[in-house]
C-alpha cells in the first residue's frame, strides 16, 4: 500500500506558473504528487502530515552534469594547471577504479546531493552497473549518460546500456552520448549517430568546455563540436552539451533549431579557469538551459546553490552590468530546466501526477530573513544549510540533517575513506 | 568564577604555524584560551568537555567589512544597475532607520554570522550605539568603523566614538575612518588626519570599490584615493581600505610601505559588477589581505565560505590559470588576516592567552569527505552547514543549529520582519 503524505502551512513554488508562489497543500501518494490546492474537508487519512511552519516546498534541484563517484578526488589536486590536474593526478587514479569503488564513492555523492536538495543527477563515469546499483539502493534518481570514447573503447556498451538501463528500475534512465569530440573518432561518432537514429534518442557530450578543445575541433574538422555533431546527424533527435563555455552564435543557432540543452557548470569552469559561458546571450536567444556541478574533483562541492549564485554573478562581472542575468532564470534552469534536459519531464514541477521529487527549504534560518523575494533568496543567499527535507519518488531520503538511504551514513564515509587511502597509497 | 571547557579528539588548525594541523587538546578558561597541547594527566576539572569526534577546531572567521544591519534589504533590490540600486532603493529606506531598527537588524546579522562560523565583524553603518548594544547583548565581537561623510555630517562623532566605544566593553572596539573619498570633503579628510595623529590610530575607508570612484578621485584630486589619503597623512598610523578592486601598483606601494590592509569583498564586487580585485598581484607583492562580506543588501549572504571560494576562483578566471590563488592564502586572510586587520591581534590564532573565539567544523558531512586536505576542503567545498559550534570570548553562542544569544531567535526574526514591512510600506 502506498504512503500518503500531506505538506501544509507553507509556501509552494510549483514552477508550473513561472516563479509565482502559492499557498495551500501538497499531497503525495506513493511516488507521485496526488494533489495541489487549498485544504480540503474531504482529505483522506494521511500516513504523515508535515507542518511546513512557513517554509518553502519546491521541486528538488536537478544536477544536470556530474561525475558522482569522483568524490574520492575531492581536494586531492587543487590549484593545478588543467593539464597536470588531469593527466598527473586524476587519470592515474581513475585507471584503478573498480565497481566496488564506484558503488561507495557514488553513495557519498548521493549523500551530498540529498543534503543540498538535489533530487536527480545526470551522470557520466565508469562502471555504470555499480553506479546504478548505488542509486537504486539509496532510492536516488539518476540519468546515466553513455561515456564511450578514448578511455572507454567498448562502443557496444552504448547499445547494451540504452536497452538495459532504460528498463532496469524507475529511478534509472540512460542517454546516448560520448565523452567529447576530442576523445572520439569520427567512426565512433558515426556509430553513435546510427544508434541515435535507431532508438530515436538524444545525444549528449562535453561540448566547448575549453577554448583549446573548441579550437582543436576546428583544426581537426573545420567545425566546432556542435557543428560537427550536427553534420553527422547526432542531434537529429535532440540532446545537448555539458559546459558550453565557448559556444558560438552559429552553435547557438543549432541549439535553438534542434531544441538542444546547454548545461552550464560555472563552478568547475571557474576553478579550472576554463572561462565564463555566454549565459546572457543564450538566455536572450532562447537556448534551453540547465545547470550542473560537474564532478567533485573540479568543483569541489556538489551544491546547486553555489552553481546558481555563481552563474548569475559571473554574468554580471562578464557583462559589467549588475542587472545582467536575473536570479529567476537560473532558478528555473536548476530545477525544471534540468528535469526537461534529462528527459525527466515527470519531475519538473509540482502538479498532480508528477513524481514526488520535492524539497523543503527552511525559511527561518537567518540567511533567508526577512523575506522580500523567495526566488532571489534561493539564488543569492540560499545555502545547503537551508535544506530541511529531500524527497525522491515520494520517499524522504534526508530530513533535519539525517539520511535515510538504507545504509548507515557513517559506514559509507568510513568505507569511502578507506578505499580512497588504498587508491592513493599506490600513487606515491 | 570563569568556565573551563575542554575540546578533545579532533584536529586543530591553530594558524600559529601556517596551515599545519595538530592533534591534541584545547582548553578555554573564561574568555581566554588556557592550553593547547597533548592530553594531560594533571588536567583540571572541566565545566564541560566537548568531544570533537574527529571534527576540526579553528579560529573563527573574521568578517573584515560589513554593514550588518542592512539585513533588512536582503533580496529587496537585486539585479539592478548600481546607481538605481543605491539611489532609488537603498538610500530612501536607510533615511528612515531608527536605533531600534539597527538593534534588531543587527541581531539578525549576528545570527547569520554565528551560523557561518564568523566570530567578529568590522562594521560601518548608522546608529553605532544601538549597533554596539546589539553586539553586547548577543555576546558578539565587533569593531565599529567611523562612518562620517556625506550622509553623516557629524564629524565630532568620530572623536566621541573613538574614546567612548574603545572603553565601552571588551567585545567592542572602534576605528577611525570615513565612508569614502567620494563622500568626504578635503576638510573632513584633514580633520580625520588630525584625529588619527592625536590618537595615533589607523584610518579606514571604502577604497577603489569601482572604476568610476577611482577615476572620479583622480579627476578631483589628481590622485587615487590611496594616494590622496597618504598625501594627507591619513595612513601615518596604518589602516586600510575596503574592497580595493581598482588598486594600482602605485597604490600597492603605499599599502606595503604603510602595512595597510586590503579587505577584499568578492561577492559584493561580483554582484554589483564592480570588478575583480587584483588579489594575485597583491599576494605576490605582499599586501596584507583580509576578507569581508560587505552588507547583505549587495551580497546577499553573510558567508565567509562563499567569499573565500569566490576570491580564489575569480582569480583563476581572471588570470586564466587554474593554479592561480591557492586556497591557503584566502583561508589565512579570512581568519588570522582579518583579526590583525581589525586590531584584534588577540583573536588571530589558537594559543594560550588568546581570546577563545573558536569554531568547530563538522568534517563528517558528505561535502568534507574523504579528507585529503582540510584547508582546501574549507575553501573549495566547505559550507555553513559544516559549522557545528561558534564560540566568542569563551561563550558558545551557536551549537548544533541553535542560538544562545540572550533572546529567542524566533522573536528576533519576527521583529525584523515586522520592522522591515513597516519601512517598506512607506516606500510605495
Amino acid at each position: 500500500m502506498s504512503k500518503l503524505i500531506r505538506f501544509y502551512n507553507g509556501s509552494i513554488l510549483t514552477l508550473s506558473r513561472g516563479l509565482s508562489l502559492t499557498d495551500g497543500e501538497v499531497w503525495t501518494d506513493g511516488n507521485l504528487i496526488a494533489y495541489v490546492g487549498p485544504a480540503r474537508a474531504d482529505a483522506p487519512m494521511f500516513d504523515r502530515e508535515i507542518d511546513l511552519r512557513g517554509d518553502l516546498l519546491m521541486p528538488g534541484f536537478k544536477n544536470a552534469h556530474t561525475h558522482s563517484a569522483m568524490t574520492f578526488l575531492r581536494s586531492y589536486a587543487d590549484d593545478l594547471p588543467l593539464e597536470s590536474w588531469l593527466f598527473d593526478r586524476v587519470f592515474p587514479l581513475e585507471a584503478r577504479l573498480t565497481p566496488e569503488h564506484i558503488y561507495t564513492f557514488t553513495k557519498l555523492a548521493i549523500m551530498e546531493y540529498l543534503s543540498g536538495g538535489i533530487t536527480a543527477s545526470f551522470d557520466m563515469y565508469y562502471h555504470p552497473d555499480a553506479y546504478a546499483q548505488a542509486n537504486i539502493d539509496c532510492g536516488f534518481r539518476t540519468v546515466i549518460c553513455c561515456a564511450i570514447g578514448a578511455s572507454n573503447p567498448d562502443w557496444k556498451s552504448a547499445e547494451r546500456g540504452y536497452t538495459y538501463f532504460n528498463s532496469l528500475n524507475p529511478l534509472i534512465s540512460y542517454r546516448l552520448g560520448c565523452h567529447a569530440e576530442y576523445t572520439a573518432s569520427e567512426a565512433l561518432l558515426k556509430y553513435l549517430s546510427e544508434l541515435s537514429h535507431e532508438f530515436k534518442a538524444p545525444v549528449w557530450a562535453h561540448n566547448a568546455e575549453t577554448a583549446a578543445e573548441t579550437e582543436g575541433c576546428i583544426a581537426r574538422h573545420g567545425m566546432t563540436p556542435t557543428q560537427l555533431f550536427e553534420s553527422l546527424g547526432l542531434f537529429d533527435h535532440g540532446g545537448g552539451g555539458y559546459h558550453c563555455v565557448w559556444l558560438s552564435e552559429a552553435d547557438m543557432d543549432i541549439f535553438i533549431r534542434r531544441g538542444l540543452w546547454a548545461v552550464t557548470c560555472p563552478a568547475s569552469n571557474a576553478k579550472l579557469a576554463s572561462g565564463i559561458a555566454p549565459l546572457c546571450r543564450m538566455l536572450a536567444r532562447g537556448v534551453n538551459l540547465a545547470v550542473g556541478t560537474d564532478g567533485p574533483a573540479s568543483n569541489n562541492a556538489l551544491d546547486m546553490f553555489r552553481e546558481m549564485y555563481l552563474a548569475c554573478v559571473l554574468q554580471k562581472l562578464d557583462q559589467k552590468d549588475a542587472a545582467a542575468c536575473p536570479a529567476g532564470a537560473l532558478l528555473t534552469a536548476a530545477t525544471a530546466g534540468g528535469a526537461r534536459a534529462m528527459g525527466l519531464d515527470d519531475c519538473d514541477v509540482i502538479a498532480p501526477g508528477k513524481q514526488a521529487d520535492l524539497i523543503v527549504v527552511d525559511m527561518s534560518r537567518p540567511n533567508m530573513q526577512p523575506i522580500h523575494n523567495i526566488p532571489n533568496n534561493l539564488v543569492y543567499s540560499g545555502s545547503k544549510d537551508n535544506i530541511r527535507m529531500t524527497m525522491v519518488a515520494g520517499r524522504i531520503l534526508y530530513e533535519n540533517g539525517e539520511f535515510f538511504i538504507g545504509e548507515d551514513p557513517e559506514r559509507i564515509l568510513a568505507q569511502a575513506a578507506k578505499m580512497t587511502m588504498e587508491l592513493i597509497s599506490h600513487d606515491t
